[in-house]
């Protein structure tokens, strides 16, 4: 089985396989494509395939206008969102979608998550945005590419960059993520669902639980990620 | 040990073993039946028997009467209840019935949960309905066969098709999930499971949180399961 | 390393190794005890070791003084409790006591686990009693002893029998819970675990769930534990 | 591989694998240092590894002034917090920090975390303090540093002993908790995340829980810490 993809597709395959490993996905609730920005194609699990019988052939690509590249298999019905944002957003190298609990659970209250802590500015400055479900007309149309374009009007309209804050909420649905490559968008999901689970449990111990504090949140983000960064090693 | 129901047997033993790997059940808190309609039979687990302790032999052939056709244990004691809705329900080929925490919750609360989300319209268009509990008098009478009554009068009541919802909560009791094959039943009651959950925690984080609008429900029920159906694999 | 012990200390360390598979405990936390009626003394946990420290001949033999009849270890600080209630209820067997998450947090609540369903009538027809603290007096005199007391009290003042309600709360503290044989006293602090999770979160999704209605919390009792019982196997 | 440090280096990095054995960190989320008191240094985990990767050579050496003696990787990112504890108090051994859910929630809250049971007095007398967050200066500067005088401060203005009391919420951050070695300072984490969802469900369960009575608390205290403890083995 010869291919020009097969490293893609093992990198999309591996990253898939951490989902049902981090507590992310029952069954087949969840997808992660991994970009080729050389080759303009991302690779993408099959629609519907149960995690325990996934093997990295069965990995479909795609180019960004949804057409099939390679691969037996139908890509995953969220694929258009995929293409959609690999087109506008060029930096990205992975994308994960997921409907684990605490984000599926925040985005079914229709809420913007608060930051309420470190946890959460180690890895971003912004509150986890919930974008408002799109209007009937767009769902009757073309459903997953408008999911993109919902994406982008959200980040659009809270003016936040998709480089700093690499994860939303589509409400009533459930939580997007994305990052350098695959591995980080997976990385970004588990995140999102502590930094969830951490921030219901805030609230209900402490209704009237505050965001934390501008000095703390820079402080935190700018160790981490900001030029003088000393978190981590040289060169990760 | 000759029989002609091995095959029937063994469907029935996997899909009570997946019970306890899913989380759904402890010690003997479920049971899984499996129907073959040309024999007119269907297979449970037996009564009280701890699934560590289960074998595919040890798995009971029962009829629509409540005979035992086959097995040298006794059924389990919710036999009747599975046999009703063999008896009335043509089309399914699986039940399950198990004690999943956030299913009872729901059940002890006697409220139907709301569909929040696109991860309930993914399964179906409706709330899960939560059966009232039944009169003293029938409770009195020949309960588990009446529990069978119970559950077709609320989808009576109500106006569901078992065909499209595939579970339901006995207020007070626990949830009964049904499906093509008993493999499906299961996969339902762990796709309620997590619904329950859902619901659960997405109306801790807003007690006001509004049902999913009709037409994202219509949409994701409709990619999944309707005549242009684009998910998963086809003639999967 | 004779004993005529060994068969006892066996079934101790067994059940106490229960513990920590079924989620009950961590590190220290709990404790089960197995009684012989014939020599009067039973066995028990040795103070303050870890359970994946803990070999069968590490379990001590005590009277129902609480005087050490064989082993070199000091046994559970909580032995006198045990020895109380082995001493006035001649028909159990088995005693087990864990700081379990969910009962605790009853406990600690210093509330009875009202019955709110069938799980719990599957076991018991009352709530689950939850002790209140004892005086200061009591704390300071003989108090692990006096723990033994306090369970009787409280069952003599809510008019419980122990062969019914195997299991009760003591306030701010924890589950005590007893049996045939150790290992069915394991059994019911599982059980209890798992009945005083649903409690929790039925009043979180409805702050005024009714409690289970009395024809169904006979039935389930009845249809298991009474003259006619129909669930299990015949002898089990 | 020479090094006088070997033995230090390997405790600290069986402290560290612990983490996430007990699930209280995932990824990259916690650090644990063990102190040599004769050779004034430290040994503590590399900022930012994963643990799955790290390996007992990886382990850094530090002294009290920050400065790194032995390893070629860059120390964990709270290392100055670490050095200020030991430098500041003499009798602890080991120091670990972690992102648990329970105990960040309660730090996110910016609550003192209530005695409410026997489980929390098992380990000490004292509501589990939460220090305020610092000033916008004092985050300007030295943070980590300071973060270690934020913990004596608090310390000081609740008059507690950190031999009694060997844990502490930093607000809107997590939990910093200690011992006489490392083993026993991950120990006390793992209890902190019990006591925190313990105190978490007590309150959702009864919003007007009373604090243990004092009796109690002194109770259980000294039946495991004073100088009549009866409770774990001699010299244990």
């Amino acid at each position: 089985m010869k291919s020009e993809y097969l490293e893609l597709k093992r990198a999309c395959y591996e990253a898939n396989m951490e989902l049902p490993n981090l507590g992310l996905v029952v069954y087949t609730f969840g997808n992660v494509s991994a970009v080729n920005r050389e080759k303009a194609v991302f690779a993408i699990k099959p629609s519907g395939l149960p995690y325990k019988d996934l093997k990295p052939e069965d990995i479909v690509i795609v180019d960004y206008d949804n057409q099939v590249v390679e691969g037996k298999m139908r890509p995953s019905s969220d694929t258009k969102t995929h293409a959609f944002l690999y087109k506008h957003w060029q930096k990205i190298g992975g994308i994960c979608h997921t409907h684990s609990t605490y984000a599926v659970s925040w985005a079914q209250s229709q809420m913007d998550i608060p930051i309420f802590g470190t946890t959460h500015a180690d890895h971003n400055t912004k509150d986890i945005p919930c974008a408002p479900p799109m209007s009937d007309e767009l769902i009757a149309g073309d459903y997953e590419h408008m999911t993109g374009q919902q994406i982008l009007d959200c980040f659009s309209e809270k003016n936040l960059s998709y480089e700093e804050v690499e994860m939303i909420l589509i409400g009533n649905h459930g939580p997007f993520t994305w990052g350098k490559n695959a591995q980080k968008a997976v990385y970004n999901s588990r995140v999102l669902e502590e930094i969830a689970r951490m921030a219901y449990l805030t609230l209900q111990i402490n209704p009237n639980a505050a965001r934390l504090k501008e000095a703390l949140i820079q402080k935190h983000y700018e160790r981490k990620h900001g030029e003088g960064a000393y978190y981590g090693q040289e060169g990760c």
